[in-house]
């Protein structure tokens, strides 16, 4: 059988391939002389498999969609609290003041936009680390994200470079607010080096997919960074990612974006997977045209909103069943799917409304596919009461869904994992 | 067995209790002469169980909490194209611009903000409806999100109506931009009416449980409002239902919300609970003290926020194995767990890595918890395509687990629910 | 001879006439239908003479022109302590801020804005006024200002009145700033009625020139407001009285003026005239089109703007002689032209510069047309000094140009009028 | 007799000397380091009579009182078009938006705040100017201004330019913007060694005493700059010359001024004088504390507020007489004062209302101050109307105070300046 997946992506792409609506980014010369026909889309699952379509190994300069890379990285390597003091978390709304610095502390409102990304880029490796270093650390951390080694493409830096006023205006307005230590030149020309790495469209999508898999990189098994700084990072794409208004595109698509000026789009669904598209034609926002309207179609098609509330499932308690007679016998409760707050609060209710009756009760966790954490904590404290109220509580889980089964103060619980325990224990 | 959520909440309460900062809003009389001690919590179930701690049964005015519940009545009863013509969907940034109306237009920013509200109230029920009609849909609406006859509390109304100068002049500039068709004191005396409709914590609870059940009451099971405006309405919560920044509360809480002066504050988490908290002091944003802080600790002790990727299950595909041999023979592919995008993904790249040999081929549904609906047409596309390569197709689905299975053009599947039959297949 | 200067008016209308650009206000229906070719000028000396062509004697409806003349009546009735903590005296730049509150206080920018026009309007009189009081106190002082009664236009009244959203969304504001004690609806009612007073370019002449003589009708001789309102009036015109740029209207223009929708246009040329232009026709900023260009050309003709610096005149010490020989001689000082500061300091730097060697000094005002107040004190003080310094000290002032000539503290002096006494002294 | 000037200006001094409030910059280590108790103040008139009290030959970096010099200079040498098109001439209201950049051209807002500063920096002298020919001409234009060679500090220089983070974000921001062709660093290099000139205050008196004396050097006769630059310096300076606001300064001042954070202050009295203060300590706003207070007592004491509306003086009709009699006979209009607009309509009045009786006429201007040139066009239009009535006209003129006296298009008059000719003329 073929995938139907490539086939869905072509056939996005060539629904959107006729509009040649929008312009390439003017004001780089490097930028301003891309192929704007230029037209890819990348999907790459949270265990690493990419699907991919178009103009698909087109290397381009990743421009904007570093900054949430580079974000994470400064949140990894210097802590929520020091990069918070220097860098806000709010949408810019409209762009009328033009510099989009926090009144009274002079701070950058998000990690998004250009001051607050100039910022974020000083913040990346050691205090005092030199230049060079830091440099080199934003191309090991997005290379990591990437899963490959990233380059800097030498002309679109110089490019860039060389008309980089309203940066350097950015940066030495930084430097007058006291917000960047570093000199304002040596900042602008990082972050402007940072902006020149070349990707594809395949090494975005992994990039987005490393994000959608907890910080972890799915092919090569790298923890690029932790699962709080992933959760900062993409709740700021989520409002500030997209150069247009913070509510049409969580309203319109619900994915956490970011938009780049030399026509990249990513997306990142959190658990599922990391979506990147490439069309170099942009709107008066600066974001790619084709690029938005493949995301708004990938939203409707396939129920990625994040305020989209999945339909209600089966019952998370299966069943409930006596097996064996008097002291011999056990009550088993059956569980299935996934065991988040709701699910949880739904086995504790079942056992509180209706306590077992039999001394011995066991949780059967084998259809389940995963608990989470709070789910693991109301199970284990589910357990350790029934333990009070004087059970011997059995965990049935022979593919260990539910690490670390120690439910504390006063609560014991065996696990039965083997074939024969489990048989063994239900037909008492 | 004692169920450990309300000692949970009665936890939580008692880490919040003698925090006594903020002040009651003072700008009407009746809700600065509330009891500012008074505290509660309360969470429904996306079906409906309730758990309570504190003041549970206090009534107190709805206020600006009515206004998610009304836009979502508007957009049902208007259409999308008609309010979003009248009132925008972005955050407000700073409170700078007093009456955060977008310029050019006119609109207010955000159906969150008063302009907004005082709009999307003239935008209930049918065009040219009475005022008194219009009063009547939104009380009936709001009493079918809360599964009781909710009422006014008209001293609250009288009062607030006295020194509604602010609003009157919000409704007066509306007008004057022809935003509103209403008059403006009528305007503001049908949204001061909303404002003053009497909840407990449990109705705000239920409400907000109403919408993480797709709009469905899961008490009464009466469908208040279609899922793609439930979509729309937790959007909007999420980027401007508090006062406070929007990102602020998105990275720290990450939980579709809104607050009100009276010191109410509600969390609608999609598909698994509504969320209320009372409590009247309110910080200088205007949000209740306790009531932030207590959605911060659910947030950090429950994994509730949008962003948190869950941890990666075991594969949905459970086991793929063969019965039978040479032209009897089947191979069934047995899958497990909830199926959305990355699970259907996996099922579909199972089948397009290493095609089936075997003429016969069995999915087997029946550790399937849920299907969503792109993965309902991923799995059905698959079932197509096996058609065409020559197999003959059979979904094993004893809980109907996925709906009207037709794969159509010219594909074909055979569905075994009945447990004989399942038998027979997978022993030949 | 016929005078120059009617011929000169023509001209300037005709210069304009055929200018066609603009359009007349919209947004209330009687103006919309007011003829839009309408033209007219009128100038008025600080003496009371008028100078008309064109319209002159069309009525209108005064609308924003009859701010100044209102803020002059709260000054006058309330002292500037009251009307200064109510409305602010800044320039609002541009316009993105609809309301024009200053952010903390609420108090409206200044009172050429409607919602600083609107407050004022409740400031004149005494406190406690009822609104027909108020109402009658600003139809007399307006009449006062132009010299004869004038009256409501009721049918404008009322169509503005049923279109006053904007207004009224304005006095609610500010009711609930507390910047207004009035009720809002009363407020815009009396603020409208005020905007509905009919008037001429005669009399719009007339009003302007009794501001630009200190406050004096120059025809009843009626002192209409204190010296003291005039400038404090005239400065804010300066800065606040045409719609657009302040800083363009200094520079092209430099004269007190303000405009209103109705197409009038008024200046004020302090100690000159007063000026007044009808064309209901209005630019994108509200100014009247050809009354723009017509204020452009006067400035320019005729030397009006208040940057403008005089050339050097002829020195202020026409002479210096000695009369007679001995102790029974005098010197004479013969002064000429206008005494404000520059000229007196000229006066006193000749008398330390070159002290009197005769006893006796006559300081001859004969060629003098006025002395200022800092004149008249540094006359007197010389005065003072050459007492002092043992000369017997004369003033020859048969005009009396300076007032109360008492040196005081050790000085002494003796006027000399009469013609044969004059000739006495000189002859000695 | 001793000049009374310095007594008051040494009594104004005293009046201020004990407030220490304010404190001085803080942000240049150089102005820091100013000792905070130097007060000076100096007079220049307009024909360059200096008076000075307190610490006027104490040198001071001139920093933002540069401002307005170099912008005449920059009128000067490239034209109001050139100039316009870079900078605007509007106050800036609040400072909410760091920049001051009108939204749309990015133009400074006007060249009183740092980004017009620099802008008016970089168009001074002929286009393509190398940086040094430009900072020389600036120094040099500077100390035309001042009437001695003014000097750069350099330890001030190298201060300022050590930390001028800010200003180089301004002219990075005005480089991408294309305001300026300049590169931003050799832009601030200048725009810092302009502010860093060297003065006293006795400088800044004459400076400001040259624009007062429309652009001509009082002392050294130098012509700095054209009238009309000078005039449109002084809008600028009366509406954005202060750092608080525009209003405030106009209401209460009343005199165009520019103040500079070492703590200079100047004023420029149109016709009249110069005024200088240094005082360094600055008040929230960045002006000079003694210094604003200083300006509002010489407003307050000596009339200078430009809305002060001078006392009408006498009129400027003096008389008419007859002379001799039937043809030979003559009737004499004697004018008297300053004669401006008001003036020249009063002569033309007297001419119209009540026309001359004898064939022969003369305008006696013997008593006549000056005439401006309105009221000399408006006198020849008379003769030339009285000509054309078939009069003969004379212009008794012996101080030549009516320039170039050609009546045009069919006028003729006979100047009559000899004692001789003026007694045989009045005799007949």
């Amino acid at each position: 059988m073929r995938s139907p997946i490539p086939d869905y992506l072509a056939e996005a792409l060539g629904s959107v391939e006729f509009d040649q609506s929008g312009a390439t980014a003017d004001y780089i010369p490097e930028l301003a002389d891309a192929d704007p026909d230029r037209l890819a889309v990348s999907f790459c699952t949270e265990d690493g498999r990419r699907y991919s379509q178009g103009d698909a190994d087109v290397e381009f300069s990743i421009q904007s969609i570093s900054k949430p890379f580079v974000y994470a990285l400064a949140l990894a390597d210097r802590g929520f609290d020091e990069v918070l003091a220097k860098v806000g978390v709010e949408p810019t709304g409209d762009a009328f003041n033009e510099l989009s610095l926090e009144p009274g502390t002079g701070r950058p409102l998000n990690p998004m936009i250009n001051a607050g990304a100039i910022t974020v880029h000083t913040l990346v490796g050691p205090p005092g680390a030199t230049p060079e270093a830091r440099n080199e650390r934003i191309v090991d951390g997005l290379s990591a994200f990437a899963g490959r080694r990233l380059r800097v493409d030498q002309r679109v830096y110089e490019s860039e470079i060389s008309c980089a006023y309203r940066n350097r205006a950015l940066a030495n307005m930084l430097r007058a607010n006291e917000i960047i230590d570093e000199g304002p030149l040596v900042a602008v020309a990082g972050y402007t080096r940072q902006c020149s790495l070349l990707v594809t469209v395949e090494d975005l999508a992994m990039m987005a997919a490393t994000l959608a898999n907890r910080g972890v990189n799915p092919v090569t098994g790298a923890p690029v960074v932790p699962a709080a700084v992933v959760r900062q990072t993409l709740s700021v794409m989520a409002t500030c990612g997209m150069y247009d208004g913070a509510g049409d595109w969580m309203t319109r698509v619900g994915i956490p974006a970011k938009s780049g000026v030399s026509g990249g789009l990513i997306g990142a669904l959190p658990g599922q997977a990391g979506i990147a598209t490439f069309s170099p034609r942009l709107d008066r926002h600066g974001n790619s045209v084709r690029g938005v309207d493949l995301f708004r179609r990938f939203t409707s098609d396939m129920g990625m909103h994040l305020m989209e509330v999945p339909p209600a499932g089966p019952s998370v308690v299966r069943s409930r069943r006596e097996f064996g007679h008097g002291p011999s016998g056990v009550e088993v409760v059956s569980l299935q799917g996934e065991i988040r707050f709701a699910g949880a609060e739904r086995i504790v209710r079942e056992l509180a409304d209706a306590p077992p009756t039999r001394k011995r009760v066991a949780i059967n966790l084998m259809r389940v596919s995963s608990v989470g954490d709070v789910g693991r904590r109301m199970i284990l404290e589910a357990v350790r009461r029934l333990t009070l109220d004087g059970h011997d509580v059995y965990l049935i889980d022979p593919d260990r869904v539910l690490p670390d089964p120690d439910p504390g103060e006063g609560g014991r619980v065996t696990v039965v994992s083997g074939r024969d325990d489990i048989r063994r224990l239900m037909s008492k």
